[in-house]
């Protein structure tokens, strides 16, 4: 399994990853999901990946040789963040239909899904969201976040924080947070973790930490936000008994 | 969907529903999914289920069936816990099999998936998991609840919070809590909330509860822990600057 997500804000954007690659629990490595492609001064991308780790790695090697061989669209040329996430769409399809097998003859899946962001020449700086079959979506204003992967344990506090005001360290803390829920409930979901912060207009993908599990500073956040949540849950409202009627319940 | 989770704690059990039932996103209605069957005055057993609702029906039908025409296995006559889930199982297999259509030819899916609680004779208070397939497991010290329906959004919590020696007041609290992150992010698990408090050795079902989505205390509940979230959160730890070395990105 894999967790990755994308925040797009006001100032720029936060994107984060696990690296835990599985085919099958006996076989368990770490691979990094977030792939950079810096081009030229005015135009950089990021790619996070979730699904089939020999489709990922064929995508990336073909968009790497169509930057390297002056294709006729590569990430040079595209003219915006959806010109992009539109060609990358198509070059994941061809990747995922170069091994997929007669329907009904295999359960091999090849398909992947992915996130794209970055910033072109003046263009917003966006975060899509490619699908398996090729198309895609963005944010909105009010859903500035895109997940990809196990989703579902980090959503909720994405939900209560981000906004498109929101800054990016917050965005960024925030990320991590999720990424610890996420790991906490499913062990296919492990470090290191990838975070990059992107700050619009600086055209620069050198904001990248990649986490250990014993890292200091998310050790710290980790028992800090434990700490805090059973302190908060601590501090909610008890029961009241009036809340209780006694029923009669049929025998 | 459904959110419905057990939670067996050393002083009792706590059990909570969401009432949400949709064919579709066009046709939703509200449903109990909490079924209590008091037989007698030392054995209480209490149902929850998700997935389909005529196949429920026809469960809740069956065993108030048994216990009235006293066949000789009913909620009156197992000895046990386990024995009742056994039981359970058994009459779910067969509800869903009266409705199955031939492999390939419909998409119709019967399936429920149950929890049973409650309490035998002096026997403990448990509660178990009725898998479709009859088959069923119970909880342990490490993990003291059980889930089915939507259980990923209200799971962190509960791994935070619930340990065999929480109490039954707590646990209800963690309950709510879990069940106000699932409903903020799948819609299709709603109100009206239905909680019940089974402390051991009572042998009585009349703490249950029926919250409606404008219940003071659930809004209050509501309020209160997405406020101490937020606090939380920005309570963490900021990143520090020594955490980024600028790298060279290779263009």
């Amino acid at each position: 399994m894999t967790y990755c997500l994308a925040i797009a804000v006001d100032d720029g954007l936060v994107l984060c990853s696990d690296s835990r690659t599985n085919a099958g629990p006996d076989q368990v490595s770490a691979y990094s999901k977030m792939h950079r492609f810096p081009v030229g001064d005015t135009r950089v991308f990021v790619m996070l990946s979730a699904g089939n780790l020999a489709t990922t790695q064929g995508v990336v090697n073909q968009l790497q040789r169509d930057i390297k061989k002056n294709a006729e669209v590569s990430l040079k040329t595209v003219e915006n963040m959806g010109e992009a996430a539109e060609y990358l769409g198509q070059i994941s399809r061809s990747e995922q239909q170069k091994h997929a097998t007669p329907k009904g003859q295999s359960s091999f899946n090849p398909s992947v899904t992915l996130i794209l962001g970055g910033q072109i020449d003046g263009e917003p700086a966006e975060v899509f969201l490619v699908y398996p079959e090729g198309n895609f979506i963005t944010t909105s204003e009010h859903t500035p976040f895109l997940q990809i992967g196990e989703s579902k344990y980090g959503k909720p506090i994405l939900d209560r924080i981000i906004m498109p005001k929101t800054s990016i360290a917050v965005a960024a803390r925030c990320a991590l947070v999720s990424m610890d829920s996420t790991m906490r409930s499913n062990v296919t979901v492990g470090p290191p973790i990838e975070l990059l912060l992107y700050k619009k207009d600086s055209y620069r993908l050198d904001h990248h930490l990649e986490l250990q599990a014993e890292d200091p500073y998310l050790l710290e956040l980790k028992k800090m936000w434990d700490d805090k949540i059973k302190q908060a849950f601590n501090e909610l409202p008890g029961f009241k008994p009036s809340l209780f009627k006694t029923e009669s319940i049929e025998r």
